[in-house]
């Protein structure tokens, strides 16, 4: 089964733009690396990753990016081409359209390079770059510093080779599923429900105004607490008429969705308003959740499978240059780790068999391990690092730790819930069956102690024409980790959202 | 150029899920319309359209539909098959999996139909319904009523053809946009900047706890106003340490990426809180913006026209059945409108010309035609409908009434914007090339008396490396409802968010 990339336009607009430009990955990323273009003339535009000037001031060596791939085009620069002189006064971040023709370059490390030795080749400088302000430099830059300067973060090698893999993964997942026939849909952001009965939620409002540091706590819109003076916040007058957030999943409303459509998935932000600082943790991130209809756990646990595969293959494939980067600077065997997961059948091991496995090790972990409890990441990890070294899928969890709305196990202990571990990254998805019985999933509703108010239209796809479905969630965040080998949420994202940031 | 949808897998899930399905697409929507099916057994899945039983009660007709396509696939049920007495206590609305042979059908307006008449076949119930409470029938459903049920809206052909030709498009997008070397790129959602410099916008925030009703003004944490005893809402003890706002564009943000990696999109939700009941407003909506580096306002335009027409092809390609249930139901002509789009090319004309074009006709409308007027839709249909009968580009605004960040053309009276006007809808796209030299920007900042603090960032790309760049941005609803022929937005998107409706 081949995974390339979808076949490129005849022309594409960069070409035919005022600048008539080729991308830089067209000839670098080609079979032979650019052979093919030797002696061609061509025009490039892109950004100096190093200007480098001979001493004599007659020769100039500018190594140009443009986004499309890891690799920089080497100009040389000769006295006689057009453009040279302004090109003296440049250095590293500047801009420039080239043109000029391939050649072998005579250079270890790069197959071919741009000579500009004629006055039909030309440097044009778009724009200039105070090199004693300007924040990157050749050298390596900490993540850290990196994420202080976002805007222009993805100038940094390791920064676009993170871009380029997270576009190739979210492309992934939609031929995916497209090609098993599955509907993309695009679920709500704002909701009035609240999916797992509880959590940490942004409420979004226009009861306080948006002029910021001004806002009179008089402005707010009040009513009287009912038997009390007490002031409260009339939620009426708020722009939905009633309390409003952020999803923290799309999956209940994507159930009403496959219970007609039969197969759709959903791809959007979704949001938590913890007040968490560790490097797993964004208040912003993207999920991925699919739902099947007529389906059961062991096929969600089958689609979660080759989704992952297909993920990792994709990326194998069409990012192969990235991949090196990373493997080289980032996690070491990177790329030997990804073939292992598309490789091997991941390991299938039910809660109460995974308790069995890790009681004789107990002295392992700084929590005891009984039956019942909320497997931590330590537990996990031994799972898929030392016991089973390949990905693992759990599955039968107690239903005292699971949601209500996953379906209960004819044990009456356990709900058909599954969980896919992944070595060194742990959690990348979390799905179950749903409950279609409506006599069960009242009583699981009742037993949760939630309000079953705001659940009429989910207990209502139970009653009308109710289907075995099942589906899951997978964090687009956490599958970039796992390919990429990045240890921080913060540096796979283009601009991280968490705790008293939220800049640019 | 093919725009055929990617190819299936070799095996999609729901062949090999415990249901072992095919998706009735397979069989009605194949080339010959399932005759080729004939003589073979088969498993289909789906609810009842329709379920209708002999007097007799020795034979059961069940019209089944999957959501794969807005075709249903008749099943004969006669006596001796398994389940047929359970078949008997069904109506609209229920779920079934349903084992039988494909058999030519003596009825017309379909090749063929489903037999189940041997022990061999088998009819399953999945779930019940009951018809007198089911809110939907055969009958043709008023689309506000349709609403109310957004639960349920799939299952009307309508609202399930409104989502795969939704569906269609995204994918078209990104295809579009992947075989042109662009990369998806997702702004941020959570957001303390404002694209447009105004705008009505959504605070996010967790000042205001989650509960409900009951939320007392005095748990709001404030501060003294300076100088006076007014208290304010203390932002610093928001979750981000500010105001913070959901996103109207994702244009600035992008802008950073696109001057580093040339050629990206964004495709995410965006919001507005305008206090708005008209047909063509919602509160949460879906927005497509690519962002080109290198380019210039007739290459923006170019880009522009080309998606267009390839969104329009690929529908027509891709969805010929639902485009003719809508021709027949909701707009009369609708593929030779569509096909109309895609064969001529758009009109060009300046906001100067435009201006001249329309006055002669100055009666046509309530607002007189004078230059520096922001046209309104009277004066862009009049233009799109009346005089050009086909996509209208409009471009090189006047600066007074357009936004900051648009390239000061050298007259120094217009921009370089342009939107893309389309008959009977009117605008769909509205871009422009981006101001590049940062004492303009700078200026222009000042004279729409914004403060510049916020924009540090932004005007960094202007002093690094600046380049000529391009991108606009595509209300995908609007495309739906271009494409669909549906007249209020609100029926294009699966839950819709406006002025006290936030259900689901």
């Amino acid at each position: 089964m081949s995974l390339k990339q979808l076949k490129p336009l005849k022309k594409t607009v960069s070409e035919y733009s005022v600048t008539g430009r080729l991308r830089i990955s067209s000839i670098l990323d080609s079979e032979d690396g650019g052979i093919s273009y030797i002696g061609k003339k061509v025009t490039i535009a892109g950004w100096a990753r190093t200007v480098r000037k001979q001493c004599s001031d007659t020769l100039l060596f500018i190594s140009l990016n443009d986004g499309s791939t890891p690799k920089s085009l080497q100009c040389v620069v000769e006295k006689t081409s057009k453009g040279f002189d302004d090109g003296l006064k440049t250095s590293v971040g500047c801009s420039f359209r080239v043109t000029g023709t391939i050649v072998k370059s005579p250079a270890d490390g790069q197959p071919v390079e741009l000579l500009l030795n004629t006055n039909d080749d030309e440097l044009k400088v778009y724009g200039y770059c105070d090199a004693s302000k300007y924040p990157l430099s050749k050298k390596h830059h900490p993540r850290e510093f990196l994420r202080e300067i976002a805007h222009l973060r993805p100038r940094s090698q390791f920064f676009s080779s993170v871009l380029r893999i997270r576009n190739s993964l979210a492309i992934a997942i939609h031929e995916y599923f497209q090609r098993n026939g599955f509907l993309y849909i695009h679920t709500p952001i704002i909701t009035a429900a609240d999916c797992e009965g509880a959590g940490e939620m942004f409420r979004v409002t226009t009861l306080l105004p948006v002029d910021d540091d001004t806002t009179k706590l008089s402005t707010i819109p009040t009513t009287k607490l009912e038997g009390s003076n007490e002031l409260i916040i009339d939620c009426k007058k708020d722009f939905f008429g009633k309390a409003s957030f952020l999803t923290v999943s799309g999956q209940l409303a994507l159930e009403t969705v496959a219970c007609s459509m039969s197969d759709v998935y959903t791809f959007g932000p979704t949001f938590r308003a913890e007040n968490s600082h560790t490097s797993r943790h964004l208040a912003e991130f993207w999920m991925i959740e699919p739902e099947m209809a007529f389906s059961d756990l062991t096929d969600c646990m089958n689609l979660g499978e080759e989704l992952l595969k297909y993920t990792v293959e994709y990326v194998l494939e069409n990012n192969i240059s990235d991949l090196e980067y990373l493997d080289k600077n980032i996690e070491k065997g990177l790329i030997e780790r990804l073939k292992v997961i598309c490789s091997n059948q991941f390991a299938r091991i039910s809660y109460t068999e995974a308790i069995e496995m890790l009681k004789p090790h107990d002295k392992e972990f700084t929590v005891p391990v009984t039956w019942g409890m909320d497997m931590g990441s330590e537990h996990e990890r031994y799972l898929t690092d030392v016991i089973e070294k390949k990905p693992c899928i759990i599955y039968n969890y107690p239903k005292d730790i699971k949601s209500f709305y996953m379906k209960l196990n004819d044990d009456e202990k356990t709900v058909a819930a599954m969980d896919i571990l992944v070595p060194k990254i742990g959690e990348v998805i979390g799905g179950s069956q749903r409950e279609d019985d409506i006599i069960k999933l009242e009583n699981a509703i009742k037993n949760k102690n939630m309000n079953p108010e705001p659940y009429w239209w989910y207990n209502d796809l139970r009653k009308y024409g109710s289907v075995p479905h099942s589906g899951f969630g997978l964090g687009f965040e956490r599958l970039i980790m796992m390919i990429t080998g990045v240890e921080n949420v913060r540096d796979v994202i283009p601009f991280p959202r968490y705790p008293n940031h939220c800049d640019f």
